[in-house]
This record gives C-alpha cells, structure tokens and sequence, in this order.
C-alpha cells in the first residue's frame, strides 16, 4: 500500500498501549530476558524506542522540512538505552516511551503536512537520498520490527520447554534478519 | 528457562489486551492485508487464536489428565477461522478471544496443577508423546509465534513505502518459518 499519514499515525499511536498491556508487571524472566550475549531483551527494546522518539524521527523530520539535503541527519545511535536505561523500571520506561510518542504524534499532526511536503528529501548518512514519506512510514515499521523481534525474544525463552512442539513454532526458527 | 506455570499465565493473560491495544479500530488496510495468496491478516490471526481457545490448548491439557497417553489428540484445523470468522468484526473477534483466554486462564488455575503432573504425558498425532508442560508452554510461545507473524504481516504492507530503509528493517527480510 502506499504511504498514508492517516493510517501511518493510527499505527504509531496504539503502539505504546500495545507493549505496555504485554509487559507491564509481567515476570523479569519475560523483560529481562535475551537471545544471548550482546542480544536485547524486551527491557532493552524499550529503550530503544524511547531513545528513537527523542533523537531520530521527529528531529529527522524537521530537518527535512527546514534544511532539505543540505545536511545529513545525525546518526542513531543503537545502543543508546545501554546509557540512558539503567536505574529505571521498566514500568518507568513504558511511561516514558507513551508519554514521548504521544508528544510527537501531536507534533506530526501540527507540522500539518500536505501531499507534496511528503515528496520532500533529506540526506541519510548511510542511504542518501530519501523522503519524508520515507521517513515516516519507516518509523511505523521500526515499531513492528521490534514487536516482531519482542516476541521472537520471549519465545526464546522457552526454547526447551516446548519439546517437540518447536518443529511447529516458526517464531523459534527465525534468526532475525538483524533486528 | 524452565516451564513454570504462574509465569506461563502471566503471558497468557496479557496476549488478549495487547492485541487489543494494537488492533482495535486500526485501518482495515492494516488489518485485513496480508502478504499474499494463501497467507493471513491481522484479522485472520485472531480467528485462528480464537479456535486454539476453543478446541487445542485446554482440550488437550483435559485428554492429558483423564485419558493420558491412550488416546492421541484430535488435530487441530489450522484453518478454521475461514468458517468461523466470516461476518465477525475484528472488534468482535478480539471480544471473543478475550473472554475464552480469560475462562481458559481460569480452568486452567482451578486445575491446581502440582510439579509431578507436569510430567504427564498425553499422545499428538504428528508428534508422539509429549508431556503437559510443554503444551503448556507451546501455549504461550504460540501466542508469540502469532504476534511475530502479525508484526511481519503489517509491516510487509510498508515493504515499498519505506524505500531504501528497507535495508535496515529486519522484519521485511523474514520469511515466516511457516508460521
């Protein structure tokens, strides 16, 4: 399909509501949980969310709006939450991941973007060339790439329990394609 | 980790609200794509966990406890839901697989399983024996297969949109595992 503001915020705006129903109060064995070394658990995932919303879409989108080409958008840092996470809950983290995707959302709504504005382009460090539209419709997919690899993760950890069963199971066969 | 059942409930509970979060009242471009011919949406995802409710998990939990390894289970119709879901809104469908995860929850507790039956043993029909603790756990981690499977699904509805961030997302890179 092709991108639509509209359907593209009706998806950024139930995310938060989603994670914080599948993990707030669940067990650390769930949250804290990861595929191994260097690998992250759903509490690490969550932080990444939140380091998203403050440094990479919003910021991006303004300057493709104000400066167009001109300059390469900062890089994101992927392992941000290694920083900014420890000493908080992870109830602390849903908090705060809500409360700045709603702010931003709200702020997406303001820019009050038209059809052409979407057909703007700014310079990704790695990738080039790119649109807003990109841009936007890329934040709507990080959400479900890491819901993807969420799931992926705490099925994980029941690997062995299962038995037999995990011939059947595709989400214990993934190895997830980078994310 | 080990099977543990206060923790396999614990996960069990929360499928229901999360994909409630995600899905209720989003777009029908999101719900009702899919990724192809012969592959499920959102929506079908739902009947399909419906008739696990229904028919699989706890049926099966019983057959273990009453009739041990004597009788092998009845397959389960991994396709039931295009009988069953036809003229049902998604709001409906999310209702109905609420309240029978929650009676299922519930029977499941009045059940007031102790460790040593968790080793019982009941008969699949592909798979031979297996005990009741890894049913119980292949519950759960269905419940995350599906989530995967639905993630993967939505976002495939962006492959294009996205342009060359594509590259970066791994969930537009994963084949689905059967699953």
């Amino acid at each position: 399909m092709e991108f639509d503001l509209q359907q593209t915020i009706a998806l950024l705006s139930r995310t938060p509501s989603s994670l914080n129903a599948l993990l707030r109060d669940l067990p650390q064995t769930w949250t804290l949980g990861n595929e191994g070394p260097r690998t992250w658990s759903p509490y690490d995932i969550v932080g990444h969310l939140i380091h998203g919303e403050r440094t990479d879409w919003m910021p991006r989108a303004r300057m493709i709006l104000e400066q167009g080409e001109s300059r390469a958008f900062d890089p994101f840092d992927r392992l941000a939450q290694e920083r900014e996470s420890p000493g908080k809950s992870l109830g602390e983290l849903l908090d705060e991941f809500a409360r700045l995707r709603s702010q931003n959302v709200e702020a997406l709504r303001a820019m009050n973007l038209q059809p052409e504005d979407f057909e703007r382009r700014g310079c990704h460090p790695a990738l080039g060339l790119v649109t807003l539209s990109q841009l936007l419709a890329t934040w709507a997919v990080h959400d479900m790439t890491h819901l993807h690899q969420l799931a992926r993760v705490m099925a994980c950890q029941y690997r062995e329990a299962v038995g037999p069963w995990s011939a059947y199971l595709g989400v214990l066969h993934c190895q997830g394609h980078g994310g």
